[in-house]
């Protein structure tokens, strides 16, 4: 049975990991007969968001490894122990989280940097070839971690592409029913919420994704 | 277009909403080509649970209308802003917060009473005989919402069955992938994670309940 790691960043679309997207991709991970372990950096998240609002909760703190465990109904690991001998995949779901929590794009733009812990723990899937999904938001990360000329896809926003060639990748635009497959680096994406108008639409793509990174596993 | 209320209480197993269940019914409402609101009340959790190690985190305080927007992605509205005449039916996921917000079942037991404003809220469809479906631990508040002989499932857990029976339900064991519909007061519920020991069992009981609720509405 395939195992796959998936990575978390909070909870909740405004400072943590997209919760449609994530339930979407366990789900889809588990349909297809596969297994799954959530992970998640024990690390402060870079601000609490009240959702309602929309406002940032100036004296509220929040734990990123500690929220995500909401989304995994506890059973989440510090990515600190990975053993990536047990996994044949990771997926990364997208929300503001990837773009706050997992790198700082949000705040730096097309100079941002994988947070330290992070870029480790995928770079150990990259470095061993095993395939790496990127969902929403969180293929921003995907040049600085794989270096020059590889493919991926945030949707069709202007500014978030320049970010993603600047780095170093090669962006293509896409519907979020579809994915990108740089089959040299075995990494996938898809747009989800950077472009879906409702979960529906989310799901198509994350569909396809969880299926073609489980294939090329 | 059929338009589906969904009622939330917070965001996490622990102390609010299963997000697998409530993003599940999301999913199965909208792939059936009906819309949805979600709702919450607008009052203090019970308490916050740290869902990494189990431990209720004394000196905080959430509210289950901010927390449950989570889920929303900032789309909800507090249960006293209903207007029943544009809703075609109701779906309450579960998880503790069902059982600590929504009414006080985790600490009262048999002895429990639903939260007012949700007892109104819920009330407003019961009595223009709107269908409601009721997911995993929620169908604890049917007896008290609809009355004598009314029937309905969380399990199979016995205790939590006599204390449905006892607040004058009749309580019907079924398995993950079943649902119990009482056709005279229109409710419906399914066990999700009350039985589910993954995410596929949970979603086959929800997929039914959502396909039933929208049927009778």
């Amino acid at each position: 049975m395939k195992k796959v790691a998936v990575l978390l960043s909070g909870s909740g679309v405004y400072d943590g990991t997209e919760l449609h997207e994530s339930v979407l991709a366990l789900l889809e991970i588990k349909k297809a007969g596969a297994n799954y372990q959530c992970f998640a950096p024990n690390i402060p998240q870079l601000h609490v968001v009240n959702h309602l609002t929309g406002e940032v909760q100036e004296h509220e703190s929040r734990n990123v490894l500690v929220e995500s465990a909401r989304i995994a109904r506890g059973e989440i690991k510090p990515v600190d122990e990975l053993n990536i001998a047990e996994f044949d995949a990771l997926i990364i779901p997208g929300g503001f989280g990837a773009a706050k929590n997992l790198c700082n794009f949000a705040i730096a733009g097309a100079e941002h940097e994988v947070e330290p812990s992070v870029k480790y723990f995928i770079s150990q899937f990259a470095e061993s070839h095993k395939p790496v999904g990127f969902i929403c938001i969180s293929p921003i990360m995907i040049p600085q971690l794989y270096g020059q000329g590889v493919s991926g896809t945030i949707g069709s926003d202007a500014g978030t592409a320049a970010a993603f060639d600047q780095q170093g990748g090669k962006h293509q635009a896409v519907s979020v029913h579809e994915i990108v497959v740089d089959e040299q680096h075995k990494v996938v994406s898809t747009p989800a919420y950077m472009l879906a108008s409702d979960i529906v639409e989310a799901h198509s793509g994350i569909s396809k994704l969880v299926e073609k990174v489980l294939q090329m596993a």
